[in-house]
Protein backbone atom coordinates (compact mmCIF):
# COMPACT_ATOMS: atom_id res chain seq x y z
CA UNK A 1 0.00 0.00 0.00
CA UNK A 2 1.46 3.32 -0.87
CA UNK A 3 0.29 7.00 -0.09
CA UNK A 4 1.18 9.73 -2.44
CA UNK A 5 1.07 13.34 -0.95
CA UNK A 6 -1.31 15.23 -3.43
CA UNK A 7 -2.12 18.40 -1.46
CA UNK A 8 -0.99 19.93 2.21
CA UNK A 9 -3.45 22.06 3.41
CA UNK A 10 -3.23 24.26 6.81
CA UNK A 11 -4.97 21.28 8.85
CA UNK A 12 -5.34 18.69 6.46
CA UNK A 13 -3.13 16.55 3.91
CA UNK A 14 -4.50 14.87 1.05
CA UNK A 15 -2.96 11.83 -0.48
CA UNK A 16 -4.16 9.12 -2.89
CA UNK A 17 -3.92 5.60 -1.76
CA UNK A 18 -3.06 2.62 -4.25
CA UNK A 19 -3.25 -0.78 -2.66
CA UNK A 20 -4.95 -4.23 -3.60
CA UNK A 21 -7.81 -5.83 -2.19
CA UNK A 22 -8.12 -9.42 -0.41
CA UNK A 23 -9.14 -10.56 -3.89
CA UNK A 24 -6.02 -9.29 -5.38
CA UNK A 25 -8.04 -6.30 -6.75
CA UNK A 26 -6.25 -2.98 -7.43
CA UNK A 27 -7.74 -0.22 -5.34
CA UNK A 28 -7.19 3.82 -5.35
CA UNK A 29 -8.67 5.76 -3.20
CA UNK A 30 -8.39 9.57 -1.82
CA UNK A 31 -7.45 10.21 1.64
CA UNK A 32 -8.03 12.97 3.67
CA UNK A 33 -5.19 13.22 6.62
CA UNK A 34 -6.56 14.89 9.87
CA UNK A 35 -4.53 15.69 13.21
CA UNK A 36 -7.76 14.57 15.17
CA UNK A 37 -10.44 16.77 17.04
CA UNK A 38 -12.55 17.35 19.85
CA UNK A 39 -15.66 18.00 20.76
CA UNK A 40 -17.27 19.30 24.16
CA UNK A 41 -20.92 18.90 25.28
CA UNK A 42 -20.89 21.69 28.40
CA UNK A 43 -23.66 21.31 30.62
CA UNK A 44 -24.36 24.82 32.54
CA UNK A 45 -26.61 22.89 35.08
CA UNK A 46 -28.76 19.69 35.12
CA UNK A 47 -31.34 21.11 32.65
CA UNK A 48 -29.55 23.19 30.46
CA UNK A 49 -26.07 22.82 28.20
CA UNK A 50 -24.56 25.60 26.01
CA UNK A 51 -24.88 25.12 22.13
CA UNK A 52 -23.57 26.71 19.51
CA UNK A 53 -24.78 28.99 16.51
CA UNK A 54 -21.80 28.20 13.88
CA UNK A 55 -21.43 29.81 10.60
CA UNK A 56 -20.00 26.97 8.47
CA UNK A 57 -18.29 28.44 5.33
CA UNK A 58 -17.42 24.74 3.87
CA UNK A 59 -21.16 24.27 4.20
CA UNK A 60 -22.70 27.52 3.41
CA UNK A 61 -25.10 27.22 6.38
CA UNK A 62 -25.00 28.38 10.08
CA UNK A 63 -25.96 24.99 12.27
CA UNK A 64 -26.07 23.87 15.56
CA UNK A 65 -23.13 22.49 17.11
CA UNK A 66 -21.26 21.73 20.61
CA UNK A 67 -18.09 23.07 20.68
CA UNK A 68 -15.27 21.33 18.86
CA UNK A 69 -11.95 22.36 17.37
CA UNK A 70 -8.73 20.24 15.90
CA UNK A 71 -5.83 19.20 17.75
CA UNK A 72 -2.86 21.12 18.42
CA UNK A 73 0.63 18.88 17.27
CA UNK A 74 1.28 17.07 20.70
CA UNK A 75 -1.60 18.46 22.60
CA UNK A 76 -3.31 16.24 25.01
CA UNK A 77 -6.92 15.39 24.52
CA UNK A 78 -8.21 16.81 28.20
CA UNK A 79 -6.27 20.23 27.69
CA UNK A 80 -7.89 20.43 23.65
CA UNK A 81 -10.99 20.10 25.02
CA UNK A 82 -10.77 22.67 27.89
CA UNK A 83 -8.78 24.98 25.50
CA UNK A 84 -11.91 24.77 22.69
CA UNK A 85 -14.22 25.26 25.72
CA UNK A 86 -12.54 28.05 26.90
CA UNK A 87 -12.11 29.90 23.50
CA UNK A 88 -15.86 28.88 22.22
CA UNK A 89 -17.99 29.89 24.69
CA UNK A 90 -16.00 31.45 27.26
CA UNK A 91 -16.65 28.56 29.73
CA UNK A 92 -14.00 27.77 32.19
CA UNK A 93 -14.66 23.75 33.25
CA UNK A 94 -14.03 22.47 36.54
CA UNK A 95 -15.04 18.91 35.75
CA UNK A 96 -14.08 16.86 32.05
CA UNK A 97 -14.93 13.48 31.56
CA UNK A 98 -14.75 11.45 28.26
CA UNK A 99 -17.82 9.97 26.64
CA UNK A 100 -16.95 8.61 23.21
CA UNK A 101 -14.67 8.56 20.53
CA UNK A 102 -15.45 7.99 16.97
CA UNK A 103 -14.62 8.76 13.14
CA UNK A 104 -16.96 10.91 11.38
CA UNK A 105 -16.45 9.88 7.99
CA UNK A 106 -14.13 7.13 7.99
CA UNK A 107 -14.13 6.06 4.16
CA UNK A 108 -12.65 9.55 3.02
CA UNK A 109 -11.53 10.77 6.52
CA UNK A 110 -9.20 9.43 9.09
CA UNK A 111 -10.15 12.09 11.60
CA UNK A 112 -10.96 11.28 14.85
CA UNK A 113 -13.40 13.10 17.49
CA UNK A 114 -12.87 12.98 20.89
CA UNK A 115 -16.19 13.90 22.69
CA UNK A 116 -16.04 14.74 26.34
CA UNK A 117 -18.94 16.46 29.05
CA UNK A 118 -17.74 19.53 30.59
CA UNK A 119 -19.48 20.64 33.85
CA UNK A 120 -19.01 22.65 36.97
CA UNK A 121 -18.58 25.55 34.02
CA UNK A 122 -17.43 29.13 35.48
CA UNK A 123 -18.46 31.77 32.62
CA UNK A 124 -15.88 34.41 30.84
CA UNK A 125 -14.99 35.48 27.36
CA UNK A 126 -15.03 34.06 24.16
CA UNK A 127 -11.83 33.96 22.54
CA UNK A 128 -12.83 33.67 18.73
CA UNK A 129 -10.14 32.90 15.84
CA UNK A 130 -10.13 34.96 12.09
CA UNK A 131 -13.13 33.03 10.28
CA UNK A 132 -14.76 31.71 13.39
CA UNK A 133 -18.20 32.96 13.18
CA UNK A 134 -20.15 31.68 16.47
CA UNK A 135 -22.60 32.73 18.98
CA UNK A 136 -22.60 30.28 22.30
CA UNK A 137 -26.78 30.08 23.97
CA UNK A 138 -27.87 28.14 26.26
CA UNK A 139 -30.05 25.92 25.31
CA UNK A 140 -32.65 23.98 27.92
CA UNK A 141 -32.10 19.93 27.33
CA UNK A 142 -35.63 19.13 26.56
CA UNK A 143 -35.19 21.41 23.62
CA UNK A 144 -32.03 20.21 22.84
CA UNK A 145 -32.72 16.66 22.81
CA UNK A 146 -36.34 17.65 20.48
CA UNK A 147 -33.83 19.55 18.06
CA UNK A 148 -31.98 16.71 18.06
CA UNK A 149 -35.33 14.36 16.89
CA UNK A 150 -36.54 16.55 14.90
CA UNK A 151 -33.35 17.49 12.31
CA UNK A 152 -33.10 21.13 13.57
CA UNK A 153 -29.70 19.57 14.82
CA UNK A 154 -27.90 18.47 11.69
CA UNK A 155 -24.69 18.13 12.82
CA UNK A 156 -23.52 14.44 13.18
CA UNK A 157 -20.85 15.13 16.68
CA UNK A 158 -23.70 17.64 18.09
CA UNK A 159 -26.70 14.39 17.43
CA UNK A 160 -24.10 12.05 18.85
CA UNK A 161 -23.38 14.06 22.01
CA UNK A 162 -26.99 14.76 22.33
CA UNK A 163 -28.73 11.30 21.52
CA UNK A 164 -25.87 9.35 23.92
CA UNK A 165 -25.99 11.88 27.07
CA UNK A 166 -30.13 11.19 27.23
CA UNK A 167 -29.37 8.01 26.86
CA UNK A 168 -27.09 7.63 29.69
CA UNK A 169 -27.23 10.71 32.13
CA UNK A 170 -30.74 8.73 33.87
CA UNK A 171 -28.27 6.10 35.03
CA UNK A 172 -25.23 8.37 36.89
CA UNK B 1 -14.74 34.87 -1.67
CA UNK B 2 -13.05 32.13 -4.08
CA UNK B 3 -12.59 28.52 -4.24
CA UNK B 4 -9.34 27.38 -6.10
CA UNK B 5 -9.04 23.58 -6.85
CA UNK B 6 -6.30 21.89 -6.13
CA UNK B 7 -7.34 18.11 -6.19
CA UNK B 8 -9.69 16.12 -8.50
CA UNK B 9 -10.77 12.64 -7.03
CA UNK B 10 -12.71 10.01 -7.73
CA UNK B 11 -15.04 10.99 -5.00
CA UNK B 12 -13.74 14.21 -4.16
CA UNK B 13 -12.26 17.35 -4.80
CA UNK B 14 -10.16 19.63 -2.67
CA UNK B 15 -10.32 23.49 -2.67
CA UNK B 16 -8.60 26.60 -1.09
CA UNK B 17 -11.15 28.41 -0.24
CA UNK B 18 -10.02 32.26 0.23
CA UNK B 19 -12.55 34.93 1.72
CA UNK B 20 -12.85 37.55 4.55
CA UNK B 21 -14.62 36.67 8.26
CA UNK B 22 -17.68 39.44 8.62
CA UNK B 23 -14.61 41.73 11.04
CA UNK B 24 -12.87 42.02 7.55
CA UNK B 25 -10.10 39.49 8.47
CA UNK B 26 -8.55 37.21 5.68
CA UNK B 27 -9.46 33.36 6.30
CA UNK B 28 -8.00 30.64 4.03
CA UNK B 29 -9.00 27.13 4.84
CA UNK B 30 -9.12 23.74 2.80
CA UNK B 31 -12.48 22.54 1.73
CA UNK B 32 -13.18 19.06 1.03
CA UNK B 33 -16.06 18.52 -1.27
CA UNK B 34 -17.96 15.70 -1.44
CA UNK B 35 -21.23 14.61 -3.59
CA UNK B 36 -23.50 13.47 -0.53
CA UNK B 37 -23.41 10.23 0.76
CA UNK B 38 -26.83 7.80 1.97
CA UNK B 39 -26.84 5.47 4.94
CA UNK B 40 -29.31 2.71 5.86
CA UNK B 41 -30.60 1.13 8.72
CA UNK B 42 -31.81 -1.81 8.19
CA UNK B 43 -34.72 -3.30 10.66
CA UNK B 44 -34.63 -7.06 10.21
CA UNK B 45 -37.42 -7.73 12.92
CA UNK B 46 -38.58 -5.95 15.68
CA UNK B 47 -35.29 -7.20 17.58
CA UNK B 48 -32.52 -7.71 15.44
CA UNK B 49 -30.49 -5.77 12.77
CA UNK B 50 -28.04 -5.65 10.12
CA UNK B 51 -24.30 -4.25 10.97
CA UNK B 52 -21.52 -4.30 8.88
CA UNK B 53 -17.49 -5.05 10.04
CA UNK B 54 -16.07 -2.83 7.70
CA UNK B 55 -12.60 -3.03 6.72
CA UNK B 56 -11.50 0.66 6.51
CA UNK B 57 -7.93 1.65 4.80
CA UNK B 58 -8.38 5.19 5.17
CA UNK B 59 -8.61 4.85 9.67
CA UNK B 60 -6.71 1.20 9.22
CA UNK B 61 -9.47 -0.32 11.11
CA UNK B 62 -12.21 -3.11 10.90
CA UNK B 63 -15.43 -0.95 12.33
CA UNK B 64 -18.81 -1.37 13.14
CA UNK B 65 -21.20 0.43 10.51
CA UNK B 66 -24.69 0.81 9.39
CA UNK B 67 -24.32 0.09 5.09
CA UNK B 68 -23.86 3.61 3.17
CA UNK B 69 -22.49 4.95 0.39
CA UNK B 70 -21.93 8.12 -1.86
CA UNK B 71 -24.53 9.00 -4.04
CA UNK B 72 -24.46 8.81 -8.06
CA UNK B 73 -24.43 11.75 -10.05
CA UNK B 74 -28.23 12.82 -10.09
CA UNK B 75 -29.35 9.61 -8.22
CA UNK B 76 -32.52 10.39 -6.19
CA UNK B 77 -32.06 9.54 -2.20
CA UNK B 78 -34.21 6.93 -1.89
CA UNK B 79 -32.69 5.06 -4.99
CA UNK B 80 -28.99 5.20 -3.70
CA UNK B 81 -29.95 3.91 -0.01
CA UNK B 82 -31.96 1.12 -1.94
CA UNK B 83 -28.90 0.63 -4.10
CA UNK B 84 -25.96 0.31 -1.38
CA UNK B 85 -28.01 -1.52 1.02
CA UNK B 86 -28.62 -4.21 -1.30
CA UNK B 87 -24.98 -3.65 -2.32
CA UNK B 88 -23.22 -4.00 0.95
CA UNK B 89 -25.90 -6.26 2.62
CA UNK B 90 -27.81 -8.34 -0.39
CA UNK B 91 -31.56 -6.66 1.29
CA UNK B 92 -34.11 -5.93 -0.63
CA UNK B 93 -36.34 -3.27 1.06
CA UNK B 94 -40.19 -3.48 1.11
CA UNK B 95 -39.99 -0.03 2.89
CA UNK B 96 -37.90 2.97 3.36
CA UNK B 97 -38.38 5.99 5.13
CA UNK B 98 -35.84 9.20 6.21
CA UNK B 99 -35.07 10.01 9.29
CA UNK B 100 -32.10 12.74 9.48
CA UNK B 101 -29.47 14.56 7.21
CA UNK B 102 -26.98 15.33 9.09
CA UNK B 103 -23.38 17.02 8.27
CA UNK B 104 -19.96 14.66 9.38
CA UNK B 105 -17.87 17.30 9.53
CA UNK B 106 -19.00 20.45 8.41
CA UNK B 107 -15.54 22.70 9.34
CA UNK B 108 -13.30 21.08 6.28
CA UNK B 109 -15.71 18.37 4.06
CA UNK B 110 -19.53 19.72 2.77
CA UNK B 111 -20.61 16.32 2.85
CA UNK B 112 -24.58 15.77 4.01
CA UNK B 113 -25.25 12.38 4.94
CA UNK B 114 -28.58 11.43 4.62
CA UNK B 115 -29.80 8.80 6.87
CA UNK B 116 -32.67 6.09 6.19
CA UNK B 117 -34.56 3.41 7.95
CA UNK B 118 -35.04 0.33 6.26
CA UNK B 119 -37.63 -2.15 6.78
CA UNK B 120 -39.39 -5.62 5.27
CA UNK B 121 -36.22 -7.39 4.35
CA UNK B 122 -35.65 -10.10 1.80
CA UNK B 123 -32.22 -11.80 1.53
CA UNK B 124 -30.46 -12.00 -1.54
CA UNK B 125 -26.69 -12.03 -2.48
CA UNK B 126 -24.08 -9.09 -1.71
CA UNK B 127 -22.71 -7.02 -4.64
CA UNK B 128 -19.24 -5.61 -3.24
CA UNK B 129 -17.30 -3.06 -5.34
CA UNK B 130 -13.21 -3.95 -5.47
CA UNK B 131 -11.75 -2.41 -2.31
CA UNK B 132 -15.05 -3.32 -0.19
CA UNK B 133 -13.96 -5.53 2.49
CA UNK B 134 -17.75 -5.50 4.05
CA UNK B 135 -19.75 -8.71 6.28
CA UNK B 136 -22.86 -8.47 7.02
CA UNK B 137 -24.34 -9.59 10.59
CA UNK B 138 -27.78 -9.94 11.81
CA UNK B 139 -27.10 -8.35 15.40
CA UNK B 140 -30.04 -7.68 18.24
CA UNK B 141 -31.15 -4.43 19.62
CA UNK B 142 -30.12 -4.32 23.08
CA UNK B 143 -26.63 -6.16 21.31
CA UNK B 144 -26.42 -2.66 19.75
CA UNK B 145 -27.80 -0.23 22.14
CA UNK B 146 -24.85 -1.50 24.34
CA UNK B 147 -22.01 -1.27 21.75
CA UNK B 148 -23.27 2.36 21.51
CA UNK B 149 -23.10 3.34 24.64
CA UNK B 150 -20.02 1.15 25.64
CA UNK B 151 -17.74 2.59 22.68
CA UNK B 152 -17.51 -0.71 20.69
CA UNK B 153 -19.22 1.45 17.68
CA UNK B 154 -17.00 4.28 16.69
CA UNK B 155 -18.52 5.70 13.49
CA UNK B 156 -20.36 8.68 14.05
CA UNK B 157 -23.22 7.63 11.33
CA UNK B 158 -24.08 4.57 13.11
CA UNK B 159 -23.83 5.80 15.98
CA UNK B 160 -26.76 8.67 15.67
CA UNK B 161 -28.85 5.93 13.81
CA UNK B 162 -28.81 3.59 16.75
CA UNK B 163 -28.96 6.40 19.17
CA UNK B 164 -31.83 7.95 17.21
CA UNK B 165 -33.96 5.33 16.26
CA UNK B 166 -33.76 3.69 20.29
CA UNK B 167 -35.29 7.54 21.20
CA UNK B 168 -37.58 7.23 18.34
CA UNK B 169 -38.85 3.41 17.90
CA UNK B 170 -41.09 3.39 20.81
CA UNK B 171 -43.11 6.43 19.62
CA UNK B 172 -44.42 4.44 16.53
Amino acid sequence: MTRTIVHVGRKIRVAIEETTDSAGRPVRRDIVMHPGAVAILPLIDANHVCLLRNYRSTVGDTIWEIPAGTLEPGEPLDEAALRELAEETGYRAGKLGKLLSFYPSPGVLDEVTHLFLAEELTPGEQDLEPGEEIVAEKVGWDQALQWALDGTIRDAKTLVAILFWNQTRSTR
